[in-house]
């Protein structure tokens, strides 16, 4: 409490320059401790007994007689000059040191790869071991006091009042040597001894289906292990609308659905730490991206706003929390921070997927797509940042398709027409694939986009989706006409025989199944058209276009530019990127700069709502159509 | 999230200047209702009806066409000029609004007494009424950006959690209209309608023996009711050095005391409430004092640290925390501010007193001692504060006094030397008195004081406390002798007889009595005498001695002075102060500055560790003797 106090017998106050650093450290330390506890860590590969002659430094003052050790080290001027080894300097008094660019460690700069971004390790977070004088009648100061005088005097005090509480345990349970968790410049931890090599945190991608969390050493951002889970709210339904309306009608439900994502979080938190071989206690981050809707329910925060007009969101901001707040099983001091939505249909996943490819430089016209239960388009165009939620559903992840699945083992995630036969007498054939080669069970996105090209190809299906009956089905059609069938009056497509299949049934792709794509597709389309038109760039102008989500990963380009998914885009422009949301979440674990990028960048998006579009309807209406969308130059295969 | 995103035909931006402020508020609202909204209060006598002409404002911009009322008001220059009446303008786009001087309502400054300071009514805390613009297709801000905006853009987002949850409802309940509670700038509750009239806090001062609580109407700093308790933690002793053993040899007695302590609190908020009319969760703040290791048990810190040598404490800092971390039932969000502790053992109460008595401010040579169950010593001169504590152990407050009891009804508090008799048969005679006037239960800290310097006086106690046998006495003694009797082979001098007893047993001083106020008023005239010759002062240079705590305001000076409890010091520079720390923490409660000055005082403090002085045990020694301290002008009487 104060400051002016003198310095207890056991207490020396040391000051570093050019750092300006000044700490108080246990008499007889040597510098080089005094050092590494005001964060200046000293060349030392000796292990600081004199023999390596690297921790040069310059003593201001005492003066201080020159061990053997120094002696062999430095020439009688040098010894003048007052240059001596840091491991040999014990401080008994106030010391004054200077410390020369040359014997600092230059930390080695440790970078993880983002989608066309380089991203440098430098979490938010980080530990200091202190070994702090134990108090004495001459030193009479609080233990907290005690604490932040040893970290230099920049650290607020904890507001953590449970941390205080453990205070005076952790503290003493060592002798008074003690390692600070600081997250931000604030202390969120304090541990008894020496454990500042362990240091984690986890980042996490909270679909509306699928849950990844990624474990990751902090010291170096090395991925230690990574672990998903569906999403155990989708047992209360598949869509965000479905939970949110479980939220509005059950007085329980927003209690359950956190809860459940709680509970899966955690699951997988404990899976990754049994993997990795990590104390889940030692994890004092965690990242989160995920929908609007998502991030709602994880903080506990009523989404009901969202699901009706004028859709707004009760929080768009960033935002901390104590793991303990949340029930999140890690150590309970511990830091979630979710990163900031941008609107109620474009949340923390879309700036995720933003500060993960550095779509916020300016560097050119670039579109990304993130196509999960929704489907977000973000354009990028000069200092611009435009975004907007399709209302695609979630066809591409077989919902609402009379036969659709999830990208799992049995999936047909292709559909090929292939020349089959030899010589003269080839005819097409049809070719699918499935996940993992299994015999079929469904069909998943990627499946349902090919087999629509295929079809439209074949002349099966119209530019307007109409399924055709055999006797109206043009020449090229004839070789698949024995896969037309109907059934309960409705017209079917086998694209599976009983033969391929895992039930015995075959699988099918019906007049429906074509509909709801072409709504989903069409939703997407319309969407990215009216962004670019916003921005007044046409779809041939884009420089790369990310295809984002799992979804976007197994896609074929060609057929969907081939049924008109995507505007006429060249198709060597489109790229695959995976789960660049997840990428997101880890780059703002990693980096803290990245984190307060994520802000900046949320608060910079230019959110558009198509519904107040009036050209919208149209522009959807059109996108229904399976066709490319005039000017596309579509790859030839 | 998106600032630059247009504002929706609900809402209109208006500027104020010369504030700089700029809000967004509902479109139609009308420039006086949008001021206030922006905190600025203009003159309004009329309530907003254009019948006083005292809104005055110059509308910069747009134009408007002036009302029936402004061309009655005003001139056509001025209509020219722009001169509008607040209450008329009706905003409907974008406006610039300029308000003199002249129309605005200026607050009255309302003071708080301290002692010898004023103090003006200007806590941390304040409520603002916002009628926010719905939500619409055209302004989808998230519920919490809406609110923030309205707010000037200053406010940070509230850090609470559980805040963020309730906000939605909060803000639809009745029709974003909401006000919105401030604790240093930052928000913490947020409340449906218009509360903004109801806004209370309450000061506590925790003792070891009673805990008293202020509450105040922080609008005005009016006292709306005071209450009390006996600190329930008595029943684990009572002194803070047996409540500290009791920690650390049961598990649970850190959580037991400070379950006692919070439920006393509790208890009293309920009383105060229930007396003043007041919904308690109407109150958002409590300041709290108390001595360190009742601030660490209130905590729930443990304070073993304070009852062994070093006796550091854990916490010595000011520290806030939300009312529903302690269990405190008042707005579960509101917040309690523990002031600052300057020592192990001169805590947050000592920093109280200072503040009440602007003993921080450079006013010559003051003294202020508290004397509770511990006796604090503070001695400011110049620019310095020096605070030590003496073990003066509790007897003032009756403990180890073989009849002691507290300053409550029967207390003998007064015991005098009368004439009695008449013409010239006079013969000195004893009086006592009790308070209330009811039979004698025992003996208190003032009529000990009293007691012993009578006994001093007609010579049956000798100067180094022993207690005289009849044979022995001096002459002055004869007309008492048959007041002493021999009990277990022990004197002991009878005070009161069984016939003005209320058990029909005698009051009698014991030679141990003796001993254990010899102890006590030593310890403290040892400590104040080691303080003013730290400061190189004597004692009759004192300016002012403040006697603070109960039993410093029944104390008689005369008394004090003549057996040396007190060194020299002038008997009029001598003023009973009552509850000083309480004092203080009411003034920390209605003015956020006085919080400020709290912490800075407490850094300032120089704090005597009187064990650590050589000369303490030889001063010590001395000041057990029973004369007044050599120098002192004694009052005659």
């Amino acid at each position: 409490m104060n400051p002016s106090a003198p310095a207890g017998p056991e207490s020396v106050t040391i000051s570093f320059r050019p750092d300006g650093k000044k700490i108080r450290a246990t008499r007889g330390a040597t510098v080089l401790e005094a050092a590494s506890q005001a964060g200046i860590t000293l060349q030392s590969s000796c292990g600081g007994r004199g023999a390596c002659g690297k921790c040069r430094i310059r003593l201001i003052s005492p003066p201080s007689a020159p061990s053997d050790a120094e002696l062999r080290h430095f020439d009688e001027a040098e010894l003048e000059q007052g240059w001596r080894l840091a491991c040999q300097v014990q401080v008994e008094t106030e010391a004054v040191v200077e410390i020369p660019p040359s014997s600092r460690m230059m930390r080695e700069k440790i970078s993880l790869q983002g989608l066309g971004r380089e991203v440098e390790v430098e979490p938010g977070l980080s530990k200091i071991f202190l070994r702090l004088p134990p108090p004495s009648l001459s030193d009479q100061r609080a233990d907290l006091a005690r604490l932040l005088d040893s970290l230099g005097g920049d650290v607020p005090p904890p507001s953590n009042l449970s941390l205080l509480q453990d205070l005076p345990d952790r503290m003493r349970r060592q002798d008074f040597n003690v390692t600070v968790v600081l997250s931000d410049g604030e202390i969120v931890e304090a541990e008894s001894g020496d454990t500042a090599a362990q240091l984690y945190g986890m980042a996490f991608d909270i679909g509306t289906t699928t849950i990844v969390g990624y474990l990751t050493r902090l010291l170096d951002g090395a991925e230690v292990a990574v672990s998903a889970a569906i999403n155990p709210q989708v047992q209360f339904g598949d869509d965000v609308v479905s939970r949110i309306s479980f939220v509005s009608t059950d007085e329980e439900g927003l209690t359950r659905l956190q809860e459940k994502v709680v509970g899966a979080v955690n699951e997988i938190i404990q899976e990754a730490c049994r993997e990795g071989g990590i104390d889940a206690t030692r994890i004092y981050e965690l990242t989160v991206v995920g929908n609007t809707c998502m991030t709602h329910l994880f903080l506990g925060i009523d989404p009901t706003s969202l699901a009706t007009m004028p859709y707004v969101p009760v929080n768009a901001a960033p935002r901390t929390v104590e793991a303990r707040e949340l029930g999140i099983r890690i150590n309970p001091r511990g830091r979630v921070h979710v990163l900031p939505n941008i609107a109620g249909f474009v949340g923390a996943d879309a700036v995720g997927v933003i500060i993960a490819s550095g779509l916020e430089e300016n560097r050119g016209l670039r579109v990304a797509v993130d196509i999960g239960t929704n489907g977000e388009v973000i354009v990028a165009k000069d200092d611009r940042l435009l975004a907007c939620s399709t209302a695609a559903g979630p066809a591409f992840e077989g919902a609402r398709i009379s036969q659709g699945m999830r990208a799992a083992s049995g999936a047909i995630d292709q559909v090929t027409l292939i020349e089959s036969g030899s010589g003269s007498m080839t005819e097409p054939r049809l070719q699918i694939h499935t996940i993992d080669d299994a015999p079929a069970r469904g069909i998943c996105g990627s499946g349902l986009v090919d087999a629509v090209a295929v079809l439209r190809k074949i002349g099966v299906i119209t530019s307007t989706g109409q399924m055709l009956p055999a006797k109206s089905a043009p020449p090229s059609a004839s070789p698949f006409l024995e896969r037309l069938e109907s059934k309960d009056g409705k017209l079917r497509f086998v694209l599976a025989g009983p033969e391929q299949s895992a039930g015995g049934e075959p699988i099918c792709l019906t007049s429906r199944d074509v509909r709801e794509l072409q709504l989903a597709k069409g939703a997407i389309c319309a969407g990215m058209l009216i962004l670019l038109e916003e921005i007044s760039a046409k779809p041939e102008e884009v420089e790369e276009l990310l295809l984002a989500g799992a979804f976007g990963s197994y896609i074929r380009r060609e057929s969907a530019l081939a049924i008109g998914m995507l505007p006429a885009i060249p198709p060597e422009k489109i790229r695959p990127v995976g789960n660049a949301a997840g990428l997101g979440a880890k780059l703002a674990l990693v980096s803290g700069k990245m984190r307060r990028l994520a802000k900046e960048v949320a608060g910079r998006v230019e959110y558009v709502e198509l519904s107040e579009r009036a050209e919208f309807h149209q522009r959807f209406a059109d996108a229904m159509i399976l066709e490319p969308v005039s000017g596309a130059r579509q790859a030839d295969r």
